[in-house]
């Protein structure tokens, strides 16, 4: 095992790790910018090493300085956290070129799916299912007709050149595709131009449900469950839970081993995501696959009872998983809610600066994974968020309930924050009955007084 | 089900329910003395009412004033919580008579186990074991050589006048105790004037293990494993964990069926703990019952699952018990410690005064139930434990590794805490192997820089 970790991040997450580390006795470096000085991570690491100015590109994404920092420090690994440096494959190459191991798959893995369309071809050609579309324009009525019965009705007409919701439509019976064809050329044409058209399935009430996997260096690879992503606000999630509320056995059972079956063929270590798009009759197409912790890995921790970064570090170390896919067992039901200092009456512009008072909500199965104290000041440059608020019950109603009461009793002052427009989200009919696409927290928004 | 509760306690226990109400839509109602305007639970529950004055019996044991406030503010139930009248029989009766249902068991059950002389009496008739003992005094020798015969070795002799140690022996075999018997009673009569023995059996190396049990009003009982609470300092307990270090399942099926048929002999309803002495052999004994939520009571939901005090309030509304014995599982370790605003290095004198600076461990598996906020002053007048920091790991190893992170990571200023001294008896030897007993903790201090 690592004696010494060296952590390429900052806010919650270098904090979530730092906590992982020092209850596997681990020492722990923190890096950190010339603004995050005053930063949590950097109290509670053990050591702590500027890399630089406040601009990401020059501290958190600074190579050099971070490998230095490593080198020096004499930690034996780097945890790259999520965001900055995690998805970076010429990064993690140059860990391994200085005999530093990064906390996270091989060079390859990131390569392979870090490009996203290179990712579906992979996975496309491996069988995992990609979302069915024409391959390029659509050139006259009977490709137009044979490449709607090969996809499945209903689909979706698009311009290539299109934007703004023009030169699209959505065909739901073939005997109206050819008219709506004919109209989308017509529109495309005179809105762009240029009126070359393609097809893709159309996703009806669309989830974002994605898969947590964990593969060690032997091969071994197992799923824990999926989460639901689907509140997402401008392709940002803002709540999450697992397990997804319209989700059953089967379709678990069936996603999961897809999951896997996907990071099999790039030979897949560490933890990682898949994401799927599910649609409301629970056919799920791949879209990307996240190759770090996320965010939200924190609900399937509580839902499983594995610790993720516990486990990615022992991975990283060459030990085998601990335990085989009988034993996953998910357990009652965890929400999170992102909680960032932004002004949501400003159209959610982050919102930095001192905060004054914090009271952290606390009890039965409430977590606060934070990066922030009484009298932090959140630097502007940087993402909004400032806390995860994590919640555990036996079912989804209590974990609901706890959710509810937990925002309630949340205090931050001296910035704007969400916690008000989570609480409304988290009360809202769609959200309690579970049957929210990816589109419905842009409708909440559009449909409520946080409507700009 | 209640829509409305009057919490009849104060601190971390009073914010304990009223989270559990929010969570479960019922509304709530503090009450609070003159010292305690600003704490926690006023500010938390919906409703507060003043009660009186800062002394405990002008306010929080103010019958009259509490009923007032329950009748005025139309609550339905009274939560005692633990400490002030949650085990007087006679606010438990005063309620009854004025239709407030209180939540705990009925006043005869508080009657029958309050009286502790009596409690015994009545476990030793239905067969729960007690510490066996002489009945009253020993006159001569073929008494003394009977009674330990029956009694088994080791025995105590004591002098029932005694005290400071003086007068007591103990006894590992027969040819030694005769010898013993004579010094005792020369002992006892020169230091006291009075040569009266009895004995009881010697428990070698006795740990306070308790068994926590519910029942309902339709006579199901169940038992949710014990605690080991023999971490004690005065007879204050100081540090608990769920499962004890040396349970065995045989162990806790047998103290658990022994805890319920003791409940069950007083017709016990509503959460109840039977506390054990249990020595090096696995032979136990019955102290006494607490017939009460307690401090400790956050480990049990930690490693069951169960949230204890919403399980109180339904069992209260008339609600049966929704699980059996085969459903309860007892999973991972929970150790809990108690944070007291207190000088340890001044015989651990309560440190009343404000909070300055106050940052609250977080994280996967911490939990923290406390009543105190930045800024808050914490009153001289009640007890000095402000804050409980409960862990949860797979195992005992992980809960400590966390429970020491934690520890670690929490800043209490404006007041002396105990929280070093924690960490220092967390991670001494005699903890770590388990096999403490409840003199440990004194001997702990005596052996340290602690002592004074």
């Amino acid at each position: 095992m690592f004696s010494k970790i060296l952590i390429a991040n900052r806010g919650e997450i270098a904090v979530r790790i730092i906590r992982a580390c020092r209850e596997m006795g681990i020492q722990t470096v923190a890096v950190y910018s010339e603004a995050d000085k005053d930063a949590l991570h950097v109290q509670m690491a053990d050591e702590a090493i500027c890399i630089g100015p406040a601009s990401p590109k020059d501290s958190y994404l600074n190579v050099q300085n971070i490998i230095s920092a490593t080198v020096l420090s004499g930690a034996q690994a780097i945890h790259p956290g999520f965001g900055f440096l995690s998805e970076n494959s010429k990064f993690a190459s140059i860990c391994k070129q200085c005999n530093i191991t990064f906390i996270g798959p091989t060079p390859e893995c990131i390569e392979n799916m870090g490009n996203k369309s290179n990712a579906r071809d992979i996975m496309e050609k491996s069988g995992v299912p990609v979302v069915p579309g024409s391959k390029g324009a659509i050139s006259n009525e009977s490709e137009l007709l044979e490449t709607a019965r090969k996809i499945g009705y209903p689909v979706m007409i698009k311009a290539s050149a299109g934007g703004g919701g023009r030169g699209i439509r959505i065909v739901y019976k073939e005997e109206e595709i050819v008219k709506n064809y004919e109209n989308a050329k017509t529109e495309a044409k005179s809105a762009f131009g240029d009126d070359t058209i393609y097809m893709e399935k159309f996703i009806e009430k669309p989830k974002h449900v994605e898969i947590q996997i964990l593969g060690d260096n032997f091969g071994n690879i197992v799923y824990l469950g999926e989460r639901d992503c689907s509140m997402q606000r401008r392709n940002q999630k803002v709540m999450e839970e697992a397990p997804s509320p319209i989700m059953t056995e089967e379709l678990r059972k069936s996603m999961g081993e897809t999951a896997v079956m996907a990071a099999k063929v790039v030979n897949y270590n560490n933890a990682g995501t898949i994401e799927f798009l599910l649609d409301a009759k629970g056919s799920y197409y791949f879209m990307e696959m996240n190759t770090r912790i996320q965010v939200e890995h924190a609900i399937t921790e509580m839902v499983t009872g594995i610790d993720l970064v516990k486990e990615q570090i022992k991975i990283a170390a060459g030990e085998k998983l601990g335990f085989s896919q009988e034993d996953i067992k998910i357990q009652g039901h965890s929400i999170e809610c992102r909680i960032n200092a932004e002004d949501v009456s400003k159209n959610f512009m982050p919102s930095p600066g001192k905060i004054t008072d914090l009271y952290v909500p606390g009890g039965f199965n409430v977590r606060v994974d934070s990066a922030v104290y009484s009298g932090y000041v959140i630097p502007p440059y940087y993402d909004s968020m400032i806390a995860k608020l994590i919640v555990y019950g036996v079912d989804r109603q209590e974990a609901i309930d706890r959710m509810r009461r937990a925002l309630g009793e949340f205090i931050i002052e001296g910035v704007s924050t969400n916690i008000d427009f989570q609480f409304d989200l988290l009360n809202s009919d769609e959200f309690i009955n579970g049957n929210y696409d990816t589109k419905y927290v842009e409708k909440f928004i559009k449909d409520s007084t946080y409507k700009n």
